[in-house]
């Protein structure tokens, strides 16, 4: 297959969007702004979930499910999260509808118009807090500990297949607390998982920080959330944690009886990733072949293509084939044999360097005849000749340093794109050249925060938890400022 | 705990709503309509769907995702289609609030409203066999397994808890291929995987059978069925399998080239099933005590109530317990240890009584003294006390005799309730007395088949696949028949 994949370096965004579809991830469909997540695409999304859903359930979270319509009147309760989040949503506003008058087409019967109408879910905090009113009274029914998997919509202008789309999947995450203290630990806790999970699952490094509070989540206290590097000098924000305080709780008249049989609101945290991440992770480690997946996101994590001629060396190559599958699927790697009699070698080759199966082995007649196997790894696109003795421990080290090949090829890029300014001029400077964080003074406004944003188009990504109290004046307006926070354009 | 439930015989619809709500299953929302379901009701149904996807996944079929939305126009384009599915439907209308003139409150914005109409979907044929025009080319491009779990609508008036609902989860299979006979064999295949799961996996005998022309799925040629009966002899349809002949592939044209180069339409399956069947599971097994799960679907396989006076007691039964608890986790059976010192024992007898536990085990200083466990099971209310050294094997096998009882015990029930009758008046007569499934001639028109529904509310629930073909005359209007088929009123 011949891959005709535009290079990075011509136009980032164009590669991006022909990759994801040329790779089998996704494609738009006939619905404005919703995306067709494809089998192979979908096979990793499945694997992020088995392992995030892994890690909720570690640290004491269960399963449950809400409803997709939230009551229109439900978004006015909590005023700052009506501002933020209730304008470009899809609107749900009749039941019914039949036969128009050509007998032939469609129509909305007018007769079945609700009495109030239903947004589809953009967030679930609203009908969550309603439903928790009934499910808490007392200190011994928290902490209350929920995730939800769900489609959710936002109406979103201008799409792009996961990076932003009206309707995407996502987790969401919505506990209740005693204690202003356990919502805070919690908020922190959630955003750690996520960090965890990008860097050791994913292989993407990830700067952890909180929001200004104009980026913050509408309705939150505190936004803490993990922000990645793109290849292009891009950040992406791929997981959010917020406390919300007692906001929502008060919205909903939410309160427990302590211990002491006093009645208090209930402290509230959300979090939440979403497929998002799926773009996250092409624009990490994908180059100019195609994809480019770790090991452990990958649904197939080895692929092996024979190479022959006659009938005769056909059969005595599936059959080495076989013996070695066999020994693979025994250490849970994924294996896959592509005797396909209808594509040749090169092909093939090609299809799966588009996909970014991580190990590709070769084998033909002279490999059968030397005892050997020959083994190209999709990270290094380098090859290596392997013993048929040695093959199976080589797999499995392989995959394990490809993983951490990536981990570290992303982390490098990242650090070197981690740069201190101390003007504004040296600012637009690097923005517009090399790209990435720029670290910088801020006088710690929204207006300046604005106008930055205004000139650059970069905004603040965090505040990073580990950045140093280190005293200086704002590269804007000079303004005294406590410490440096991290400038991107991003996605 | 109390449980304060309506016993079966005296309200069996009481029953079975009280049931859902205080077993932690369900409950209603604040949407009309739409349910909450709860993290203990959640959990059952992921068991559920892993045992279902791994049967998918065995068969060959990939996971995919395709858009919530689907355009008005997609409906009428499969003539029947439209009729018997587009019209109760969640429709909508625009994308944008604002808020209104008072500052507080928000409306629909009627400047946001859409060119078309776009319909949540109540299944997914039409959006998906749109999409399959652009992947389906060529022979190679067949058989096309695709599943997909989602969340569908359709806007029911009277609503139940799982068993009608507004929304609901589900997995809709669709499948496109090359032949009609390899339809044909999927369609049955999945209809056989359903019944396999039914009857093995959550221990409920189901009738395999294909629906009449009348009860058929909008846009299918052939619908076929699982079909199962309640306690109150009531039959609940658990799944459906249709062949859909060439129709979807004609109203959206999807045409392959042969290997021979001649293009021509595909053929079609569907098939899925919801989470109408955690209703089946409630009424097919449980009792006036509360809910019986059989154990392949009980997130708590085990649980391990403690009883002591004094701390010193408290630590040694501790021990006992997580010594045992050890051993049940490492043969994979799910165990839980409930110290909660804020609760007595008799309280939590009940409560997982309530909550269908399979296996209770009570450990008092007596029982320490004698090296013993009171080991209680759910389904019979025996109890039996076992000697520690034979408890690991003895749980073992309990929990597989408990899942063989349950359905044994079901099915016994079942093949009591089917009942051969041979006029109308024994017709009446059974459907009003002792219920269930009867088996009765029909002249195969829908006429008469609506005319008995509107005489005895009864439904034609399937042709059994296994009847014998036996000539006989219908029992309403005496015209010749070939064979039995099962009438029963339905959920």
């Amino acid at each position: 297959m011949s891959k005709n994949l535009t290079k990075r370096s011509e136009d980032y965004s164009k590669w991006y969007n022909e990759l994801v579809v040329k790779a089998d991830l996704a494609e738009n469909s006939g619905v404005r702004g919703c995306m067709v997540i494809k089998p192979y695409g979908y096979a990793i999304w499945e694997k992020m979930q088995a392992e995030l859903d892994r890690m909720f359930k570690e640290t004491g979270h269960q399963n449950a499910y809400f409803p997709l319509f939230i009551p229109k009147s439900y978004f006015s309760k909590e005023a700052s999260h009506v501002d933020g989040f209730a304008k470009e949503c899809a609107v749900v506003t009749h039941y019914r509808l039949r036969t128009a008058a050509d007998g032939k087409t469609i129509e909305v019967d007018p007769d079945a118009k609700l009495e109030e109408e239903l947004i589809v879910r953009p967030t679930s905090e609203t009908i969550i807090w309603d439903t928790y009113r009934g499910w808490i009274q007392s200190y011994r029914d928290l902490p209350l500990l929920i995730n939800q998997w769900a489609n959710v919509v936002r109406w979103e202008m201008r799409t792009r297949l996961f990076l932003r789309t009206a309707e995407f999947l996502w987790q969401e995450g919505h506990t209740a607390h005693a204690t202003q203290q356990e919502a805070i630990a919690e908020a922190e806790q959630m955003m750690n998982v996520y960090a965890d999970f990008a860097e050791n699952f994913m292989a993407i490094p990830v700067i952890k920080g909180v929001k200004t509070a104009n980026e913050r989540f509408a309705g939150a206290i505190e936004t803490y959330c993990i922000e990645a590097l793109m290849q292009d000098g891009k950040a992406l924000q791929a997981g959010t944690s917020h406390f919300l305080g007692q906001n929502f709780a008060k919205a909903f008249d939410v309160k427990f009886a302590t211990k002491e049989g006093v009645q208090e609101y209930v402290w509230a945290t959300s979090w939440g990733v979403s497929t998002r991440l799926m773009g996250a992770l092409v624009m990490t480690h994908s180059d100019d072949n195609g994809l480019v997946l770790p090991p452990n996101l990958a649904p197939i994590q080895v692929v092996i293509v024979p190479i022959y001629k006659t009938d005769e060396q056909s059969e005595a190559i599936s059959e080495e084939a076989k013996t070695l599958m066999a020994k693979l699927k025994k250490l849970n790697i994924s294996v896959k044999y592509d005797d396909r009699d209808t594509h040749k070698p090169g092909f093939k080759f090609n299809e799966y360097e588009l996909k970014g199966v991580p190990v590709r082995i070769a084998l033909g007649p002279k490999d059968l005849e030397n005892g050997t196997f020959e083994v190209a790894r999709r990270d290094t696109l380098t090859k290596e000749v392997v013993a048929n003795t040695a093959i199976v421990a080589y797999i499995q080290d392989l995959l394990e340093e490809i993983q951490t090949n990536l981990y570290d090829k992303a982390k490098s890029y990242r650090d070197s794109h981690i740069t201190e300014v101390n003007s504004f001029d040296e600012f637009k400077e690097v923005l517009e050249g090399k790209g990435g964080f720029i670290a910088a003074h801020w006088d710690g406004t929204t207006e300046t925060e604005e106008k930055i944003k205004e000139l650059t188009k970069a905004t603040i990504r965090c505040i990073a938890l580990d950045r140093k109290e280190e005293p200086g004046k704002c590269m804007l307006t000079g303004s005294p400022s406590v410490g440096r926070v991290l400038f991107a354009k991003a996605y």
